[in-house]
């Protein structure tokens, strides 16, 4: 067993285990952002690396269905940023919970030796509807993820070889999907975002479901492997195939219906990505 | 202006600013539990750091007259911990969410190169009564702590000397007082858990309500600068005195009366703790 997944089961209930945690018409999400695991210093200014930080907390919101309101920060901050710095990392925050409407009502600050974030989002559900979760799949669902796959990865390989990217790459600045999202998402049986890439995500949504998959359509290594997407895997009935299609076309949003659910277990073959 | 005076204000609205954030009848607060901020791993256990980076955290609810119900966790595990290690920290989480009836509703895993624990706390104002806050505070009030201050300082001194601690004291398990606190929140107007020693919270305490004290009683060096105590510094009208005392002596709690404020301003000489 790798090691999150021991932690995950450890901490087990009937809420945990999603992107986020639904309570009454709340949902609750936190993720951590950190140096020298999911961003180099040198790949990003810092306000990029403060909006990236907002922006794949509130992705988890999104993919529940819930609109993102409150955010409350963990910032370990290392001693020789000066203030300056601190300013550009909390401006690159301030900016997507801004352009989310989401208010920074909290948290803790310290100095270590790394720049962590670590975020909690406080979401209510889209009203007058329910929340979406990873269980709820059935049977001949399709399934689908919004936009393109790969860039991200391609954007880590090129950074990673010691160039930069454009400020618009996907891999600096995530393109999250919630109009569309919150258009269609009465008739999504199941969702998550894609952030540890599609192969792992797809791995833990049939899991939680038992169900298999059929492939409608050959995937690249990239569209399979690239992770910190943040684009939105999700699945529905067949019947609701032409509005989910409207709706995309309404967006300008491509969507990739690759996929069919069928009975049986899907066996994951590829690295755990967090251990 | 010190750094982090810099970020909270930087991010500051009328919600922030208080060991937790109210929202309707909800709290949220949020701590982060560093190693070689908060702890060394040779100080305590791995139970013992789960089970104090849950209590400080369930602190800062309590001091809001809020009752802690669900957490949210971020934890950073070295990759050379065992799943046998896991299990501790896992372990000493739940032994103090279970004491506190605080369900674990999810959170994120990231291997690092430390032990850093962010916990998000959700907590509901105890029920038809108000959260109170550091603000409130009035003239001619007697501000107070709960129990005795000084062992947290002269434990870790001991610490940083090379030798162990009782799993009892203080400061490896610091002793919370919910039921006490929970039955005179009716009669208090501005409180918060000290963590940064009393002379530090204390300032934070009068900067906040533009307000000075006097000395009722002379503190020790101990008592005015011992963080991590996570005792109460509360203030109440004189006219509830009786009633506080007779609530303290109920419970088995000694409170420390040490002050009155007045009209003036404090301020304080001291070191700036986080940077």
């Amino acid at each position: 067993m790798d090691k999150e997944k021991f932690i995950i089961s450890a901490f087990a209930n009937s809420i945990n285990g999603d992107d986020g945690a639904v309570i009454n018409n709340h949902c609750y999400s936190k993720d951590l952002f950190c140096e020298n695991v999911h961003f180099k210093r040198n790949w990003m200014s810092l306000e990029q690396i403060g909006a990236k930080a907002m922006l794949v907390n509130i992705s988890d919101a999104i993919v529940m269905n819930s609109i993102p309101k409150y955010a409350l920060l963990g910032l370990s901050l290392p001693k020789n940023l000066s203030l300056q710095d601190i300013k550009k990392i909390q401006q690159g925050l301030m900016q997507e919970a801004n352009n989310f409407k989401v208010q920074i009502i909290g948290g803790d600050t310290i100095a270590d030796d790394k720049i962590n974030i670590s975020i909690t989002i406080i979401s209510i559900i889209n009203q007058n509807q329910k929340a979406i979760y990873r269980k709820g799949l059935k049977k001949d669902d399709l399934l689908a993820f919004s936009g393109k796959l790969g860039d991200s990865l391609k954007g880590l390989k090129i950074l990673q070889r010691g160039s930069k990217l454009h400020s618009a790459h996907r891999f600096i600045r995530p393109k999250l999907r919630q109009d569309f999202f919150y258009d269609i998402a009465k008739k999504i049986n199941a969702s998550m975002d894609i952030s540890d890439g599609l192969k792992k995500d797809l791995s833990r949504l049939l899991t939680v479901n038992r169900l298999n998959i059929k492939f409608l359509k050959k995937l690249s290594f990239f569209e399979l492997n690239s992770a910190e997407e943040y684009e939105i895997l999700f699945a529905f009935n067949k019947k609701h195939k032409a509005y989910i299609e409207n709706m995309a076309k309404k967006h300008r949003i491509k969507i990739n219906i690759f996929a069919k659910t069928k009975i049986g277990r899907y066996i994951y073959h590829g690295k755990e990505h967090h251990f």
